[in-house]
This record gives structure tokens, sequence and C-alpha cells, in this order.
């Protein structure tokens, strides 16, 4: 269907502006457009302004770099939490992730990115010589790097891991494996023969019960 | 994916708008909002300032109840389109696509939704007595009805059909050729363009029923 005939200027420029998010096409943002013009003015001031406080407003965690209302985040200004302990991550999402399954009580260190020469992102493209300063300059026990299991992910991962070498901290990775829920028979085989090689003792598989 | 925990507040209020769209739940507003994150203020603005500027700002044309930017809109003021000629349509969506059509030159009444006892839309509460009045006060030779092939669109356009009935105008129908049960967004442009070439007297299209 071409839409590029539109009666007015005004939802011309709203139906394209929405077109330029992720996913987006001019057919939904046009059915977007449409519902707004439904809804009451309250309404739309209030999604509109949401947004531009959302952008001016929001501020990067000074110590972990996740987002963050305050100049330190909840997360590393929260007094139960282990502070000996940091789990290395691309993005935001990512420490949503984590944080959903309850099973981690430590820091974050959110790197903005992994590295991808050819992106062009190198080492200090992203948020690598801070999480080095913060070793090297805080009681770290462990740093868990929680990175994607992709060409890019392990680069960085090396990376880091190369870093730290010399610096009196150690080093994990997530431990790769059958999902759970899953049959052996759709696990691909580089996933099974690790899960193999790096089995663990029947009783430490059972998993911790959320803190 | 449980996602209720967010690092912060300005996050949490801009996904929480965005979830309030349709079709849009609370993992794509994630997206969506991490990706406005990434864009220059200025970006965020425009979009910001398209939604509010179209809502505060979008007038309905007087004549036909389309949206427009002035008091008549650019369809009703064309003086090379034929004036005598009016196609009822159910929303702005099909002005759009029967445009996109361009088998049709005459003008368009909008009635802003469909007769449905159900959601308790009456004949009163659309744009009914405003054409009955528009048919009475200018020379209009032949109203197409155009819409959807429901119970809702045929109720509608049997009622428009018996207001019309003693005034010299002649009330016509899309062909059969849009599919029943579907709405005119899903069909094709070919389709729809025939269907309008072939437009049918609409006394002949009710088929076999006893009247």
């Amino acid at each position: 269907m071409n839409l590029e005939k539109y009666p007015s200027r005004l939802l011309e420029n709203a139906i394209n502006e929405f077109a330029r998010l992720p996913g987006i096409g001019k057919k939904s943002a046009l059915r977007l457009v449409l519902h707004l013009l439904r809804q009451p003015k309250e309404s739309v001031h209030s999604l509109s302004q949401s947004l531009v406080q959302l952008r001016d407003e929001i501020k990067h965690c000074k110590v972990c770099h996740n987002i963050s209302d305050d100049e330190v985040c909840q997360i590393c200004s929260n007094p139960s939490r282990n502070s000996s302990v940091i789990c290395v991550v691309e993005n935001i999402q990512d420490v949503m992730l984590i944080e959903n399954t309850q099973q981690y009580n430590g820091l974050y260190h959110v790197l903005g990115g992994i590295i991808s020469p050819m992106d062009g992102v190198g080492p200090s493209d992203i948020e690598i010589p801070t999480l080095v300063e913060r070793v090297s300059q805080s009681e770290i026990i462990e740093i868990i790097l929680a990175l994607p299991t992709t060409m890019e992910g392990d680069t960085t991962s090396f990376y880091i891991f190369r870093k730290l070498k010399n610096m009196p901290v150690k080093v994990t990775t997530l431990s790769r494996g059958v999902a759970i829920g899953d049959d052996l028979e759709y696990t691909d085989e580089v996933t099974l023969g690790r899960s193999l090689v790096n089995r663990v003792l029947y009783e430490n598989s059972l998993g911790k019960q959320p803190r």
C-alpha cells in the first residue's frame, strides 16, 4: 500500500517521526498517530513530555555507567549489595535481565557496546578503561563476564581477561550449556560439547533459591 | 520476561507511556525508549513536538470531516474535483486508501465511525445528519457508499440509503469485489480501484434478501 498522500502536513510530520523508530513502518506509524488523535490532549502531552524529560534529564551512573536518575545508580548506592563482585555486561537491558533472575547480588559495569573492528568500535570506545580503573582502585574479588556468545562478545571477554590478568581478581564467565527446558535434540553441537566438557556436580546443578 | 524493575523513574515513565499505544508491549516500549536515548536531543524534541502539534492544531474539514490543516480540506477546496459525487467512508484511513487507487475524482464524507448498537453508536453519533444536510443543500448527483462489508457497515449503508431514498440522488455502493468480512484497509489497491469503477446501485447490491 502506498500512503504518500496525506490529508495534512501535521499528520505527515507525525507519521514520519514515528516511522523513524526501529520496527515501525509507515502503516504502523499511521495507526499510532490516528490512535493519538483520538486520545485526550493531556495523554499526548504526557507521552511527549516523558520522552523529552527522559532524553534531557537522564544520567549515567558514574560508577557502573548504567542509566540512572542520579549521579550514582540505585544498585551502586545500595549498601546491601556485594560490592566486591562486578558483572560486566554489554548494555542496560542486560542489567535488567540479570536483575530479573534474582540470582545476583553484586554490582555491574555496563560497557555500552562490545569490541567490533568491523563497526570501528575499539576497546577505548567502550567503558573498558573505566572498568580497569575501577578494579585497580577498589577491593574487587571477582569479575563476571556476561557478554554475548558471539565473535565480538568473545573478543571483548578475552580482551578484558588479558587486561585484568595481572590484577588480584578472579575473572569468571557465565556457564554455557543446555538451556533449561530444552531437549538435547534442539541444542547445537558446540553448546552440547561445551556442556559435557564443563559438566558440574549434580548437587550443584540444582540452583540456589533466590535471595 | 518480567521487566518491572527499571533503573530509572524517567525510563519507566517513558516506557509506560509508549506501552499505552496499541500494539506496543512493555518489551517493544523498552526497545523504542533505549533507541531514543541513543538519538541526538533534537530528534527526540522533534518527535515530541510533532505529536503535540498534531494533537493541538489539527482540524476537521467542516464540509467532509476529513482531517485537515485548514477549515476546508485540500480535497473539498480543489476546483478540479467533481463536487457532485460524494463517497461516504468510515474514517480517515479510508479516504487515503481510496485516494491511492487514483480511480476517484469526487469528494468524500467521513462518518467518523459506523452504526454499532453493541458499542452504543447510533446514527446521530456519527456524521450522518451532516451528510443528509449536505445532500439536501448542494447539487449532489451520486452518493457512493464505501463502508466495510461487515454487519455494522451494511447496517450503516442501509440506514443512509433509507435516509436518502426520497432525495434526487443516486445511491451506489462499491461492487462486491471486496471480500465480505474484510476491512478496506486489508484490500489491495487493484481490487479496491476496480470496485470503485464497477460500483452498482445500492438496491441491486442487496441480493435476494426479502425487504
